[in-house]
């Protein structure tokens, strides 16, 4: 008797988004008893985004669903309504995909869309990197989305512990690290050739030969109106360390468009100094970037998570990442210009750090595809308390 | 020096909703340092489900938004398309009233609307009823939603424990017990005499002045596809017990169509019995019947919630109610017209029981409007493990 | 070298939808150039307005898309919003789809949706029934309509010679009747049995060998508010007529809540009147029912309409036809119960009318089938003057 | 007696929108017998197309309403969507505002939107700019509001005519010229100082003193997928006339990133070339620059409209004014590089053309908001054939 495949669905919102599930729909692919389903939506369409979509048919995904849920403009109420169009949107592709299992993974308002369509239409979620805790208001979505989610798959012990305190079952808990550190563990870390940065982004032309700085900063959705005035005591900071700056631009969300204004702006008064602006990478290169880098500098999980592993030293600044989980090449700063300037400078002494597994080992988006072909579905979930 | 008086908006999305906040309105609308705001939307704005909005507006309560959110054909893609509907429009309606607390109530996919746009718009969420235990797939919601709330007013003592547990501040969490106990401590419980009843809905003119059993059955949503068949099964017991039988109309849940094409069919093939189908009441003669009922069988929460405080003898059916707190005046019973036949006859028999404070002592809506007057208002969380 | 078969994708969004283009649907299913494609959506997917989705498949149809878009409460802004949210969900179903032609039929807000949604996604759009005037507004959307469409078919010569006035390029245009003809042109006008009507509607059961009145009242958009008055003039009317009744419920349009309270009340205050109400037939039973009518009351445009061939006397009230191209078999009434009485009792005196062939002679589908198998697809159109 | 305001809702949704309506507002501002409502949306509110909500803003007016309702990813899927939302967001406006007559400018997609909600909430409409024709297929649209709207103001003879052909009634047409016209016919046309410019957009930054091509090209939205090459097409033939060259950015079209994208790219490769380019000016800054272009080029209807009222130069390229009515400052020309760098050089010897008054003398506003006071409201139009 032929089993019937389990169709598992994930859906893509961000880049960051593919950069955690990359490999578990590898996995998924080269799963005989699954079937895997893919929606791109969100900011994974947009080109000022990077046109996550182009990079994910590149690595010869073959999307089921391209679902445009972004409302322009971004600012609280987009966000909310965003969030909004996305359940409408995401329920009729989740009707005519009828997924076995829906996966999502993290904490933004296409994360929450994606939970609630599934769930108000019965179907079982699994939630990567669920129980994190970063101190800012992404906490209350993150642990919300994990009320709503039926499988776990927390990217720390620490993590795994958090979901059972708010009172998940252990059977539905399973830490098999962040599947972002599968591509780190497996991909050639040199850099591309300078050629390849030729005719990419505004500024000064990225010299990958030359010690870098790596700069990715994202609004923070509480403190927004500020982001602005934070993303000039960045770079203003980094402005007075002698080495090349490349500047990323940041994620879709409430106060990005405020940010970016502030990185036009200084590009524009600082139009010889040796930053160069590039909006997007494929992840693979941003990951090399990463490592590559003599410091990161910003708020991006990225520098936590991947860092940890690479050791790569970093300077998270303010409140986006405040508390969460990190390795010993994290050191934290205010919004401050001079604060900031003096860590930089301190960590680019103190030069690469030693390895950490915190995050995994680089084997998660397999044991995640083994675990979606055989775990129990039940879709009625028991407090343990 | 003038203090600005805090902005308090409720949200009433169904007459359940309406018999909850009722007396915390009063309080707040009564309160010098209070002003409130209120939005009536969904199944509260619908003929269908007794037009609550007349009810709220005859109670002398001036709603500033009417807001038609509910998509027709109760089924599941329509919960969760209904959500996202809600989501966008009540977002614009924060954005015009910019309250400085939002008050939610229970577990319903119009709720969590309510949470997910006051949360991605930075407002404070005061959440009535969390922490409790149905059984079912909302309790799944009702978690999600304690996640994205800042101010808690469980109903009972256990729940309360239960949002602690879920890692909330003891500072945020409040129990006054619960709101809709306020009506029944301070009303007269008898019930209106016979004309009141003489134009309202089909079958036999109900019979105030005779004993009678209270029904009300409500769609569960995660037996989707089966409601008819346990409305069939309760009809058919409560046929055989003879004595008059009061029939409500269900809630605007998934498969309330279903519900109710159920009960239309009952009648049709049973028009001669002793029974009456109304379709709504406002929310005081609901108690009164309640009160005065030989026996409550069903699965409203109010059977559980009021009954207890009452003592009126229920009969539970079903899973939607499965594990939620409750007093001796409840038992339960599954989908089978044998069992329900014997415990409802068993409970006629029994007879009123003791008042039970386990839901409060109905001062609840004055307790909250107070501490809604002086809490402090923080949108960052903390997990307290 | 095999030819690429033409994609016609047919949107049905009512009861009286299908009823136009039932004959063109098996047609194009028979066709061996084109591919039909099938969307249902708001009011036919609703129990209330009679499950019309059910039908189609019983008549062995196969829908690509069901998709919910109406949203509850019939009112002004409803339908508005219904509007904007039948265009979101159908311009999904046509990028899946990718329809060469899409079909719409006649002058609601569901038409708007299918036309706008076509229109911005640049897939021509062919229209049945435009250049009719009825004197009420919709004509102002059936004429917007006509104007975003690319195909015409409409029903008389009259409607033909106003599309060309309006500006439409006679290329575009084909008078081949009216589809809703083919129906009753083909099929055995003889009513049910007995049986069939014993489980269906409320009041009393329908006697098929009993001389009746056909009754079927819309609510008319632009006098909202005034829809339950207007009803009651009609119901109190008929009563005083010494003749059986069979009501029919109205369709999903503002008011439409409004008149069905009316028909609620009426019955409830006339329960042993010779009236029966009944939710809704398959078209076939509605067209057999409207062919053995003593009289057809009401504002059914199918009264007109297929009343034309047939020749059944018929009272029209109120304004929603005014105007509107007609056979012998009509006339038209005030909102006024004296009026109308007097009227419907000249009608059944006088007894059935000659066959009209104004609105065609039942060969409609299978001509406009064979023109979209080749009619040239161009959407930049012109102006004739 | 105190007789009531009638209030009069402009919706402005883009930056054209607002330079046609800005003297309107400022006329119904000042008249006593008025009220101005102002809702102002879509890309009227985004970054990228200049933040006109700042303008309007600056400008003395107090907008009631700001509402996104812009889909990010301007594709043909999102332009039908973004209607939708926009019909959701507008009716909900309109509901609050309750405006006598709504005003509406011209013929995109959120002009339809505008003309959806008004509609079907029987608010009369006046719509500005109705009866032209410009040969793409915007006019589809723009004659389908016309169908809906119950107030015309027509900029031309030629366009009254055309709306009296179309059917409608000529009591409800008015001819007061194009209310952009009032802009330039009373302000001051120098440019500002050479300071203005300074930290404005990107490239060379821009000179008022010395000669210059303005560009201004739209995506046309039939040819979509073809808008880099066009534009690419036209700014290589510009780049080989020896003069300054100021480019602005597109709308917020189907297809406008991508045309965006290939003036980033062209400027990238031509870092050094006498190219400036700026996301937008206040319309007087952007009409100062039409008065003293040496050559206007592109496809903007300001060059059709306001450069016929000043005789400026211009060639307009592509179909996206195919016929509409013009001056004879304008010469047309295919996306073809080699015969727009030939007529814009036959345009620039050419010099200025005698002012022609074809648009009006600049005192529509006035002479509307005296007509909208007094014209009779009547929402049922009549086909005068």
């Amino acid at each position: 008797m032929k089993i019937k495949k389990r169709k598992i669905c994930i859906v893509i919102a961000s880049r960051a988004n593919y950069a955690r599930v990359k490999y578990l729909m590898s996995a998924i692919k080269q799963n005989k008893n699954l079937q895997l389903q893919i929606i791109v939506g969100a900011s994974a369409l947009l080109y000022k985004y990077g046109n996550v979509i182009d990079v994910i048919r590149a690595d010869g995904f073959n999307p089921d669903y391209e679902i445009n849920y972004l409302l322009d403009g971004e600012n609280l109420i987009t966000q909310a309504k965003s969030t909004g169009i996305g359940i409408i949107e995401l329920s009729s592709a989740f009707l005519k995909l009828k997924p076995d299992i829906v996966v999502t993974v993290a904490d933004r308002f296409e994360t929450m869309a994606t939970a609630i369509a599934a769930s108000y239409m019965n179907i079982p979620l699994a939630h990567i990197q669920g129980g994190e805790v970063s101190g800012n208001i992404d906490d209350s979505v993150r642990h919300a989305i994990t009320k709503l989610s039926h499988i776990h798959f927390p990217a720390t012990n620490k993590s795994k512990q958090r979901l059972k305190n708010l009172g998940e079952e252990s059977w539905r808990i399973f830490n098999y690290g962040c599947p972002s550190i599968d591509i780190i563990a497996n991909m050639d870390l040199s850099l591309p050739k300078t050629d390849f940065f030729k005719d990419k982004g505004t500024g000064k032309v990225f010299d990958p030969n030359k010690p870098y700085i790596l700069l990715l900063q994202h609004p923070v959705t509480t403190s927004y109106g500020m982001a602005n005035r934070q993303m000039v005591e960045t770079l203003e900071a980094v402005k007075e360390i002698n080495i090349n700056k490349l500047v990323l631009w940041p994620n879709a969300d409430a106060g990005s468009n405020e940010l970016s204004k502030a990185i036009r702006d200084f590009h524009n008064q600082n139009i010889t100094l040796p930053f160069s602006y590039i909006i997007n990478f494929p992840p693979e290169i941003f990951l090399k970037l990463i490592a590559n880098s003599k410091c990161l500098v910003g708020n991006s999980s990225s520098f936590i998570r991947e860092g940890a592993y690479l050791g790569t030293p970093a300077v998270i600044i303010g409140d986006r990442q405040r508390g969460r989980e990190h390795g010993k090449n994290v050191i934290f700063s205010k919004y401050d210009r001079h604060e900031i300037f003096q860590k930089v400078n301190k960590q680019i002494k103190r030069g690469i750090y030693p390895k950490s597994f915190l995050f995994g080992r680089g084997n998660s988006g397999i044991k995640m595809s083994k675990k979606l072909e055989t775990i129990k579905l039940n879709i009625y979930k028991e407090l343990t308390f």
